[in-house]
């Protein structure tokens, strides 16, 4: 199976070693090309294009940054769909909008070709150690196929239902993950302040029914000032905002979600902070 | 060493019966005394009055619902302080204010007594296994000496610091709680809305980042429609305003703390949910 890979950021790098180590034959193409430089170095073939890269493989997979840039990836001048022949598979693994999740569903199947929106979790981390949990929208005959691809990058995985479920269960994922930052940085902000012993707190509250992945795994990274990012601030506020937007749509109203939203674009805007990682959203709290 | 209980709730039996298991001599007193009904015939004592209870025991507990009736038990009329023999111990495991635990520590050394703020986590289920977490503000030898009582109780106990701490890292696991039931809550309405299945989006997300103990313990009997408490959310909305009461003090602003209080007081105020189980802030998003 030829496997065609778009977007060899740390994720996608990540994952295209584990492709590899599972012996795919692994073609990238990357916007920036000396950002593919380890891809190719651990053995994937450079394609100058995702239109001559989609003529080539058997499967395309896309992880890159914003939505527009996954539009452009699919629907531009030299872009994916210009290339994919017949039956070919296309996978689009970036966290990005639900309606556009749909749209290339539609257009993949206009060019008989199959596609599925897959986003992940598990962090650049679970990307190099082929952990990630793979959130996946789509054809249930087409989630069978590559399932192997999957199983290569991932530990758990599921198809939660139609073009755009993938999207949708991802942005669930990001809307419970907005609580537990904004739970643990007011608690933590708040112990510091009260004078206890910031460390002792986040053990005993580990151990009971506080307990959370943020607070055990970006707690102890707080307390040592390491704010590189696992996760960026700028990719997060974009997940979040396509979350209000399909809330709004949806006619819901989810206050915590906007008020996670309000919170990290002020880090971003007024503290320049969005190359940070997402567990600086404790420096909206400190002085 | 004998013990006197004050408070037969649901936390306080689940408790005396794991001391009485322990072997420790144990006579309890409740406002309401039939309440008691089942501390006594788990071969508990019964007393008629805190002071009476005080002036027999070299160790008093007390578990009550609010900070007035912590003030009620410690200082009125027939109180403990107005019975208790000096070298008495006194432990408030009340989630109280950290003022209040200050002013009792205060207190007690006056009178030559010892005292401890040692406020839970972990529920009824916590508290009927013998597995609180147990949060301690006080003197270390105080601490020393109740430790097998603290044992018979809890799997994991600290001491935090001076008389308050325990109050102070308990109202900071609150925080935290909030945080995971805001998330939570939103997490669940945006899967239901979305046409998803609720159940396998719990499943997913509680395998990766976005894992935590009310998503895995909560979610399952939000579908299923149980919203009896484990937890009531008049205590809880006691809990978050001694939180910001304490951080308001502090001046520090938490809005994500700010705004769990604000729904869950609507649910209290305008739909009557006050004794229902934290879990039903869900109904806050629906219609």
């Amino acid at each position: 199976m030829k496997v065609g890979f778009i977007g060899t950021g740390v994720m996608g790098t990540g994952m295209i070693k584990n492709l590899i180590k599972a012996d795919f034959d692994v073609t990238v193409y990357n916007r920036t090309k000396t950002h593919a430089d380890a891809a190719v170095a651990a053995g994937a073939k450079w394609s100058d294009s995702p239109k001559e890269l989609a003529s080539q493989s058997d499967v395309i997979i896309s992880i890159v940054g914003f939505p527009t840039d996954v539009e452009d990836v699919y629907f531009s001048e030299h872009s994916v769909f210009a290339g994919a022949k017949p039956g070919t598979i296309v996978i689009d693994m970036t966290t990005s909008s639900p309606s556009l999740a749909e749209k290339i569903g539609a257009k993949a199947e206009e060019l008989k070709l199959e596609a599925l929106d897959a986003p992940v979790s598990g962090g650049d981390l679970g990307a190099k150690n082929g952990t990630l949990t793979i959130m996946v929208g789509g054809k249930e005959e087409t989630y069978e196929k590559v399932l192997p691809l999957f199983e290569a990058m991932g530990k758990s995985m599921h198809l939660f239902g139609s073009y755009g479920s993938g999207q949708r269960t991802k942005l669930a994922n990001q809307i419970m993950i907005a609580g537990t930052m904004l739970g643990m940085s007011e608690t933590l902000v708040f112990a510091e302040k009260a004078g206890l012993n910031s460390e002792d707190v986040i053990n005993t509250l580990s151990g009971g029914s506080a307990e959370n992945w943020s607070l055990s795994n970006y707690g102890p990274r707080i307390l040592k000032g390491d704010f590189e990012p696992g996760f960026y601030i700028k990719h997060f506020i974009k997940d979040l905002r396509l979350a209000i937007e399909e809330a709004d749509a949806m006619q819901i109203d989810l206050p915590m979600l906007k008020l996670a939203k309000q919170l990290y674009t002020k880090l971003q805007d007024e503290d320049n902070l969005g190359n940070a990682g997402t567990q600086a959203l404790i420096k909206y709290y400190r002085p």
